[in-house]
């Protein structure tokens, strides 16, 4: 993980956007940093209203020639792609031609697993002359420091679970699965798969409430780390003020994220928000994961 | 493991069952087998009508004095341990006098997962003069079978998502986490922890109901094995036609357990059901999980 400081002269910086808080909160880094934006927000999964006030257009996936001339007309190379699109069926996009010729490769894609898609996807941009860049390299300010944002601390149990649930998800990462879990009292409650983060919390949320949980509330943490092999660039797990409630309702103590390789959009209103919750938010060291 | 015919010179066999057709299906099992039984039903967890027909005594976790006291007094050595009881909060059990002699023991139980629960219980038992067996040992036939029940078999591809199953769940065993996982064309959909396989295969016929998977239905296999480390006389994973009706639900091609380290209670209504349903059953030789 490099964060190297933005190059304001290569020209603007593409960012295709999918859903959430966190495209904008990367536009608006670079931007402070005095680099120009533009915005590729996929149709779809992205308010226009919100994205009025950047420099877009509108994108749809399998439409990749379009954006090839806008993005080239606009003076990018340089591309991040950042926030939440689910993967479509197959049958459900529209190529366009230059799109088509990519078929085979793209066809390989829709085969195993999110980390494998994404790093054809960006080899295929890249034969095409662009760069694809992580959006903690061009606005490392989104990453989770190390140590608690707010107030609580986890206790020496917290750590005992951050530690297996680093460990657990050590051992599941050449799955390409899930990145992240909930261990309470050494007991492992849930493991992600693709349910996503926010509905295995509110899955936790439902066992506690029908009294199937033996861990009293109070306990248990959700652990996040990247894949082992994942694409940084591209897929660094993410908290924000809704992993904070998901986190609350299910009665755990807190949340782990590894320091430096996970994105917090908002890292004062997370704090604001575990402290209000009573529970802890930390980024733990790498090493901090050993069992 | 061991398919030992049962002894009827050793006494009538104490059957402790939790919810489930299973108890009954293994006690109908010892008994056609010329052997007598006894039920101690957990209390709370077993319809008192269902039990009414076999000698039994009610029982309540951390009652172990008075259990001891009735499985002597009925002639009773060898202990079977089988059905669905979910571990209590600590706080909730009631203990007596005997069980409070234990309770350094049986704190240490409720940390750490199921398969260390069960070993250090069934260590305390042995001490007292019992013997557990699995239920599998007393009644062989309650074991799945090599090969499909029913006419559907597996695919090749889903043979690609058997294995791969068979390998993540080998690789998380050392986390006495679930016996579960979903896999559809090599993507990792689902992997049970605390929730139990019900709820995992709901879980996927939900997200499938919202468009949020990109496997089509009719792809996909829920795969249950044994933890490496577990003792196969409590925990072997179990089917019914209650599995099949959810993977079925859930849009998957089928099932896959591990022949002879996993439970069938009513092997016929599986096979009817899962015919019915359009999907396959199938029994894995343990070195079919090879990837």
């Amino acid at each position: 993980m490099t964060a190297a400081p933005a190059d304001a002269g290569e020209g603007p910086l593409a960012i295709i956007c999918g859903g959430g808080a966190l495209p904008f909160a990367v536009a608006d880094a670079v931007m402070r940093r005095g680099r120009g934006v533009v915005l590729f927000p996929v149709r779809g999964w992205v308010d226009p209203q919100a994205v009025a006030r950047y420099p877009h257009h509108f994108i749809d996936i399998g439409r990749y020639g379009r954006f090839h001339r806008q993005a080239k007309a606009a003076g990018c190379r340089d591309l991040v792609m950042i926030g939440t699109v689910l993967r479509p069926a197959l049958r459900d996009i529209r190529f366009d031609w230059q799109a088509l010729r990519e078929l085979p490769a793209v066809i390989r894609m829709f085969r195993g697993g999110d980390n494998h898609l994404l790093s054809i996807l960006a080899r295929l941009f890249e034969k095409r002359g662009f760069r694809f860049v992580g959006a903690h390299e061009v606005a490392p300010e989104i990453l989770m420091p190390q140590g608690a944002i707010g107030r609580r601390e986890p206790s020496a149990r917290d750590r005992g679970d951050i530690a297996r649930g680093v460990a657990l998800l050590s051992a599941i990462g050449r799955f390409d699965v899930g990145q992240a879990v909930v261990v309470a009292d050494n007991y492992v409650l849930a493991i992600e798969a693709a349910e996503g983060t926010d509905r295995m919390l509110a899955r936790i949320a439902d066992l506690r409430g029908e009294g199937r949980l033996r861990s009293a509330a109070g306990a248990g943490v959700l652990v996040k780390v990247p894949k082992p092999a994942q694409d940084r660039r591209f897929d660094l797990p993410a908290i924000g003020p809704a992993t904070v409630a998901g986190a609350a309702r299910a009665g755990l103590a807190g949340i782990a994220v590894m320091a430096g390789a996970a994105i917090v959009a908002e890292p004062a209103e997370v704090g604001a928000a575990a402290d209000r919750a009573g529970i802890f938010v930390t980024g733990i060291a790498p090493d901090e994961g050993a069992p």
